[in-house]
């Protein structure tokens, strides 16, 4: 453990507990409740979700009582929310372009036409000024709105789909904050990316709409209330991410993988099939807008924006000799993406003590990095010598205007700066000339260099700020510029066109550093629209992929570790083999008989911070699993006895299951915010028709491996241990999320940490000792 | 149900109970095994798997014990079997296509020439005589030797990753078989594929090499034995179906999808990755093996053979307007679809009763079939008028010798006939020529309609002979033909072209008959080389397979009913949600003491076939689950006493968890193998260190979809159900794959079948009455 911190658990075992170790919170002995610092914002509760069907006397009337017309209409409702969510992400994908190009088009126009005119300083001037105004107010409305919306949300989309919720992560000032702090920073010049904010932008879209909309404002539809349970939201939410990828690089079968492979924890096949509904939506909608902005109605916009990069629509051909050449960028392409992975783990750490100190200190930090960039992309150019327009090149040389592999920045008419090329445009048209074909002679070793570590560098830097920025562009274009220099350095002993380098290069990078491997490949073939350079592409991505696994995590974990997330792994460590389930529980536990007396309740929800009591019978046996939410629904609708009796079964038929919902994100009500008198407390409740009579258990004598695929697999809360002999307590404790957490198992079993059974994976005593 | 057959369970539940109703199968009352009919094999008693971790003393003493090293190897080997299975998948899918090719080719090639010279009887003569010996051989080599190799293979696969283990699927035998017998019968112009089969090859590769080689030539490796275990087979033969899609169609990423969506009922990312990593080896070995055959040393294999089919590499260009018939066309395509499948489960059924009688009947149906064929493909031609070679064309024109778009057959110099460029090719030069561009009046729309009618029915029979034949091909052509008639009826009113057509065409009948998406979607991009295509694509598969849903089940699902696989599906029935667990199990339960006397242990295998046995301790409580292969093991081993004593520790460390692991396919022994003195039958065993001391346990008063939730999320075999209230024996019965079976579930509570829980599919009355 870092810092002599370790888990304590106090009490009762709890899944709020999952607390980031390396943020060093506050805990209070009387509350397990815990607290996660989101970078750049307030600490906040984070709360489990419960994919596990409850089986209570009022859910089941509940499902009896079902129409067919219903179930048809749930049927329906689920295909026609998928529709809308594609058609929304679409329409805001293909805005969120439009905007970012005419913004920082614009802003580049102005600039060249200072240029043409010899007015260097001014042209720099209000280049530094937009980006700074730009980053400035990015960073301004996320700090003060919504500090969810800072990074690039894929962490916590990710965590969510496993069954974390971290609070107004899915709110609709999230949203807009989002989309508009992405556009602001994006356009601002910073080495930041779109693709991770228009994830979550799609997720949040598919949240909100499976809520029906705005509760705040009684926008609600009654016939969206089968949603009001967690396992339809996550199915959404998966959904909803896949839309996003699939707006941000028009991959519609790339961003169904994607969502498969790095953001789903649950997957079926008939989800597989409404993803790809929706991802569909989503692509042939945006063909369309973008169709019509053919004909030059969308200002700047033009045909690109939404990369397409059309690397070679010749044949490619490859031998057997040019993969040994391929083999060796996978390799250094997998230890720079590890590399890049540790680096920004530690500038995030820093970053994070200093954005802890306050807002002043966040908005400092996001200027310094802005001003810092523009100055590199103003100024490092000034250190390539220019050189002659080739003569037989398609494309005017050099480029007046926005777009184009030539620009002229400071040079003669008839020359082009090659390093101006790339920095002095967005990204989206950086890796485009990157991609290029029979352009292997246009770009200088040196330059190409030059761009490549400033570009690593930069985005390393630019990401941590408190502003909706993401991480795929920053890697795609310092990948691309990666693997030209490759080219450029192998020279004329390949076939392989540079073009083509570049993007293994960043697919070495990409892979290297997200660690995806089928949903990386379809996205990079779906953006160069050129299925030849499959067999190479897998290659590169599963060469950088396992030498970078060697090393550390993939950024995302990382990320989620950093920011306190307790995500869920499904594979065991190996010492949870060692290790029973009666060594992972721990503390006294809080148990409530079937019928119990309301002041206990009440007592038990105000001083301890738990979501589940086991629900005890006499003769002791285990009745059942109540949810705090549930209790607290109870309790306002007041249904008391004066004596011990069970409830008639026409009361309960007052209870409809929307009393138990589970309510929008982040307004679950609180035990204090009910009030009682002295004599309601003295009454009783019987807890039966409310209580889950069906939970999952596990013997005591059970491996905690062997529950975790029970726990991971199902996608559960609680898992209540019941013991292995006869004449005890019939439950001996509840096993939460945050029991299965290393870090906490860990903190219990010290010994475990330095045995054989830690993972496997190479420790290089150099790499730790000039790195950490 | 039908034919007054149910489900009866006498005595304990069972897992092999999972019999087929539609097969009318013997049952006597002493024995629950159960018979499948593989069609056109013997019945052979089937078995589920196992995928739940068994926590007894044995295997956690043989965890404890591996070291670090092993755990390394372990780690390895499994990428190196992965390697393995690319490798050896590759090379058989590149000889396959290599033997058809020429086998295909040399025929056609000699048939030719005796048109040219004007030999026309012959020529047929020959070409029936070909076709006949060849379907003749896979007939007989697949009745004689291996009956298991019949059929596509899919649906045995399926099943088999679902938990049921159908016998000798996997032997060296079958895959022989399975090789030589694909090539025969599609080189014998049956209008069958070759894709299915090479997903079962694939399987088998697999299933084999995990097995370290072939068991009965002692040639394993001892570093193999962590891969006698379910859970690690299961993975691997995922890797090899997708290996075989890989191979068959040279799509490594639609092969992935293709295994993770139609086959694999359990999945991880991990596993992702590692099939990846298998089919890129197929992919980049494929390529390597086809180049070498680029200078013409491989016969007749060209550079054809393995579908690459280059629609257009032309802009594809289409509009808001081209979106009309494009649904049409799915709309149609879904209703076809269904009807395919339909018919091919009547004809399957109608076969099913023939090759039942015996090995001269089953020859016989396949003789008819291939005589009925060639008479087809050679006499349809002739009705087709000769229509004069185009001007403008890149090809010669009539195409003398094998591939090309114009065949001569009857016609005179300067002439085609345009059927027979279809039907008198092989399967893959038929689709070539339907999927080819520029080529919009090369084709008759009377062509084309005989040989989509031609194709669809000849398939519908091809199907159900005893010989490995998919499904795959045959449905591409049958759907590329109605999409080319589409194309012909809508005409010059669509921008697209009759190339794009059919593949769109493929596209609805594939979507309509198998009802899978995103992979159908990739193979066909992988396949037609065109990214461009994509949303259209997608939009066809998304439409067809909504409408053939509205119908019936997948073709695979049928033909798994058809074979009484009981395989079970993720989605629980709405009626399982009103029933408890306890409405499911059946019958007396048999369980064993702690310490059992050597005699009872004997007399319950010998008496029941079931699995599994609960282990019960004094005073009444649940030690935990043995499983019959380790009673056997354990009987064989006779470490038994004269007293009920507990087994000394130093006892267990005799036992390696090698005398438990799980034998290869289809070796378990038998109970009546084992000989026992009286002596020894009076004597005493400790069950103890050999019971899986943690099942997997729910409540009786557990819904049964909530219990289906864990038995499939988890991959049980067994599951125990315990009492709610204390007092009676602490195990009330056992679930098995069996009990969550609706024709079990209907048979028990037949009120359910005609209730509003029934799954929600439309019913049209005449569809019924005509072709029920």
């Amino acid at each position: 453990m870092e810092n002599g911190y370790a888990y304590v658990s106090n009490g009762f075992p709890d899944e709020e507990s999952g607390t980031a170790p390396l943020l060093r919170l506050r805990r209070s002995a009387s509350n397990t409740t815990s607290q996660i610092a989101i970078i750049g914002s307030n600490p906040c509760p984070i709360e489990s979700l419960d994919y596990e069907i409850i089986e209570n006397d009022v859910f089941k009337q509940d499902w009896r009582s079902r129409s067919k017309f219903q179930i048809f209409q749930f049927l329906c409702s689920k295909w026609i929310l998928c529709f809308v969510i594609g058609i929304v992400v679409s329409l805001i994908g293909f805005f969120n372009n439009l905007a970012i190009e005419n913004i920082a088009g614009e802003k580049f126009v102005i600039t060249s036409n200072m240029m043409l005119a010899n007015r260097y300083l001014t042209a720099f001037l209000i280049f530094a000024a937009a980006n700074l105004g730009l980053t400035l107010f990015a960073c301004l409305i996320t700090t003060l709105i919504a500090p969810e919306a800072a990074g690039s949300g894929i962490p916590e989309v990710k965590a969510y789909l496993n069954g974390v919720d971290a609070p107004a992560i899915f709110s609709f000032r999230t949203l807009l904050v989002k989309i508009v702090g992405s556009i602001a920073a994006v356009s601002s010049s910073l080495n930041v990316g779109k693709a991770g904010p228009m994830v979550h932008t799609g997720a949040c879209i598919a949240a909100l709409t499976c809520q029906g909309g705005l509760k705040k404002y009684g926008l609600t539809w009654r016939w969206l209330r089968f949603f009001n349970n967690d396992r339809e939201r996550r199915d959404l939410v998966t959904c909803g991410s896949a839309a996003g990828i699939a707006a941000a690089f028009r991959a519609p079968v790339g961003g169904v993988l994607f969502a498969f492979e790095e953001m789903a924890s649950w997957w079926r096949s008939a989800l597989l099939w409404r993803a790809f509904f929706t991802t569909a939506t989503v692509a042939i909608l945006l063909r369309g807008l973008t169709d019509t902005c053919l004909s030059g109605k969308c200002g700047l916009f033009g045909t690109g924006g939404l990369i397409m990069f059309d690397v070679t629509s010749v044949d490619i051909t490859y031998h057997l000799e040019d993969v040994p050449p391929v083999l060796l960028l996978g390799v250094i392409g997998g230890i720079a993406g590890s590399l890049y992975n540790f680096l920004l783990g530690k500038v995030l750490r820093f970053y994070n003590l200093i954005n802890e100190k306050g807002t002043a200190y966040k908005i400092l930090l996001a200027c310094t990095v802005s001003i810092l960039t523009s100055c590199l992309l103003f100024g490092l150019p000034w250190f390539a010598s220019c050189r002659p327009c080739p003569a037989d090149t398609s494309e005017p040389c050099p480029t007046i205007g926005r777009s184009g592999n030539y620009k002229k920045f400071q040079c003669q008419p008839g020359h082009y700066n090659d390093l101006a090329s790339l920095f002095f445009n967005t990204n989206d048209d950086a890796i485009k000339n990157l991609f290029s074909k029979d352009t292997d002679t246009e770009f200088d070793r040196t330059s190409v260099l030059i761009f490549f570590i400033t570009c690593f560098f930069l985005s390393i830097v630019s990401y941590g700020i408190v502003a909706p920025v993401g991480l795929f562009i920053p890697v795609i274009v310092t990948g691309a510029s990666y693997g030209r220099l490759v080219g450029l350095l192998i020279g004329s002993t390949s076939n392989l066109n540079h073009g083509l380098f570049a993007v293994l290069g960043a697919a070495s990078l990409l892979g290297a550093s997200m660690r995806m491997t089928v949903s990386l490949c379809v996205i990079l073939l779906e953006l160069t629209n050129n299925l030849l350079l499959l067999p190479l592409v897998m290659l590169v991505l599963l060469v950088s992929k396992t030498v970078a696994d060697a090393f550390n995590h993939n950024i995302y974990d990382l990320i989620m570790t950093l920011k306190g997330l307790p995500y869920l792994e499904t594979h065991a460590e190996p010492y949870m083999r060692q290790l029973t389930v009666s060594d992972a529980v721990s503390g006294p536990l809080h148990v409530f008989n079937g019928i119990e007396l309301v002041g206990n309740i009440v007592h038990a929800l105000r001083k301890t911070g738990h979501n589940g009591f086991p629900v005890i019978d006499e003769p002791p046996i285990l009745y059942g699993l109540i949810l705090r939410s549930h209790l607290i629904s109870l309790l306002k609708k007041k249904a008391f006895h004066r004596t011990p009796t069970l409830t008639d079964v026409n009361v309960i038929k007052q209870f409809s299951s929307s009393d138990f919902a589970k309510q929008g994100f982040g307004n679950a009500e609180k035990i204090e915010d009910i009030g009682l008198t002295e004599e309601e407390m003295e009454m009783y409740v019987d807890l039966h028709p409310f209580t889950n009579a069906s939970p999952y258990t596990v013997v005591e004598t059970m491996s905690l491996a062997k529950a975790l695929t029970l726990f991971r697999g199902i996608g559960l809360r609680h898992l209540l241990v019941v013991p292995k002999t006869s004449g005890r307590l019939p439950v001996v404790g509840i096993l939460t999320r945050h029991d299965f957490m290393p870090e906490h198992i860990l903190g219990l079993h010290p010994m475990l940490a330095g045995s054989k059974w830690k993972r496997l994976r190479f420790r290089f005593s150099l790499w730790d000792r000039f790195f950490s």
